[in-house]
């Protein structure tokens, strides 16, 4: 049975949510968000397939999401180079970036340069809260990332995908399938297009979170921040 | 070969310059702490030994990373319970308090009773800014700890303990040895007391603070939060 999916409308409700009533601040949210996808990174690209990971990163959340994954990613022993082309003026980007600096891992301005020379892409360009058009820089990174035959991951949703509807028709992304989609809380309606290794990540979400927003918390095993399912979700 | 030490001193200079230079929130350092914390009790307490967690809760950053690592048990399938008879005015510690109460885990006013029905202790009392004398309610708190014979897991120091001098000559906590600490980025002075199982934690430390610091950064493995490592700190 698949699991339930959350709309971008009800993602975005169920954020807002956990950072007023639920009492989290972003910074932890995106702290463990982070975490999650680097233990998804960990999984399925051991070290012993290559330690370069380009992480590619978007102006908004899903961004900070890949920031901190970059930073965990290093601690364990990866060499990520960060590809962060729109960096925003907010505070707490500029700490996760400035973290990153800290361990002296490289900012490149070149994607198809960075992606010639690595082992593993992860996309967080865009997240839930993305719709409408591709901007510059980034049609030509998805059609590098379409392109390449280095394994993605994407954080949250495969970027330039519609959360409800999938690739787009035609265009930039349309042709674009990662390999492995991290789904933030909940797999988003577009997983019923993904075809990759699929895991879930984000485990704070409580119980009646869950059941408010309609859908059953993962099943997580030991102290693991991220669980396997199938493609569009269901259990394996 | 120990590994070197953090005074008390150099502890919180240490923390300042994470948050400061090293561009850190006390929300991200503490969600990383906790989980260490958490992870910890995981490895030295499964599940099969009983879910039952009593987690003691001083009233300063060494509580908070008792409520964080609280928070994080109970996703684990634990069932702790929060003894936090000083509750602090600080946003960041009333929201951390806000999460488990959103996961009903419950707060008691009565230590005794609860410790006599659980299967492990968490002393998040005080940690490497503590100095001086134990206050009320305290004493009767860490009496009751060193009587026990609950395991307990000790978050950066065993409370009462001086810093830099390990337990009191006499009175309370004179003779409280926990079976665990957790030693948050470095082991203080006091470990040279200690002696049973021993954790590192605190994953964010990077080589340029750990050499400016004078100590050694531990070999985690994998994704691990934390690392085992002798009572007073060398390599296992």
């Amino acid at each position: 049975m698949a699991l339930k999916t959350l709309s971008a409308k009800a993602a975005a409700a169920l954020d807002r949510e956990l950072m007023s009533t639920g009492a989290f601040s972003i910074d932890q949210l995106m702290e463990l968000a982070g975490l999650s996808v680097s233990q998804a990174v960990y999984r399925v690209h051991p070290l012993s397939k290559g330690p370069r990971i380009l992480v590619a990163v978007g102006p908004g959340n899903n961004g900070g999401d890949g920031l901190v994954a970059a930073r965990h990613l290093r601690h364990y022993g990866y060499l990520p180079t960060i590809y962060y082309p729109k960096r925003s003026k907010n505070e707490l980007y500029q700490r996760l970036a400035k973290q990153l600096e800290d361990l002296r891992i490289p900012f490149v301005d070149d994607f198809p340069t960075a992606l010639a020379s690595t082992d593993h892409v992860v996309d967080a360009i865009f997240g839930f809260s993305f719709s409408g058009e591709v901007r510059e820089p980034f049609p030509a990174v998805i059609q590098a990332m379409q392109d390449t035959k280095v394994p993605v991951t994407s954080v949250d949703a495969p970027s330039s995908w519609n959360i409800e509807e999938g690739p787009p028709k035609s265009g930039v992304g349309s042709a674009f399938n990662p390999n492995v989609l991290v789904s933030l809380t909940a797999p988003k309606p577009l997983v019923k297009h993904f075809t990759g290794r699929h895991f879930i990540g984000g485990r704070f979400v409580t119980p009646a979170i869950a059941e408010k927003y309609g859908f059953d918390l993962p099943e997580y095993e030991g102290i693991d921040q991220v669980v396997e399912v199938g493609p569009d979700g269901h259990k394996l």
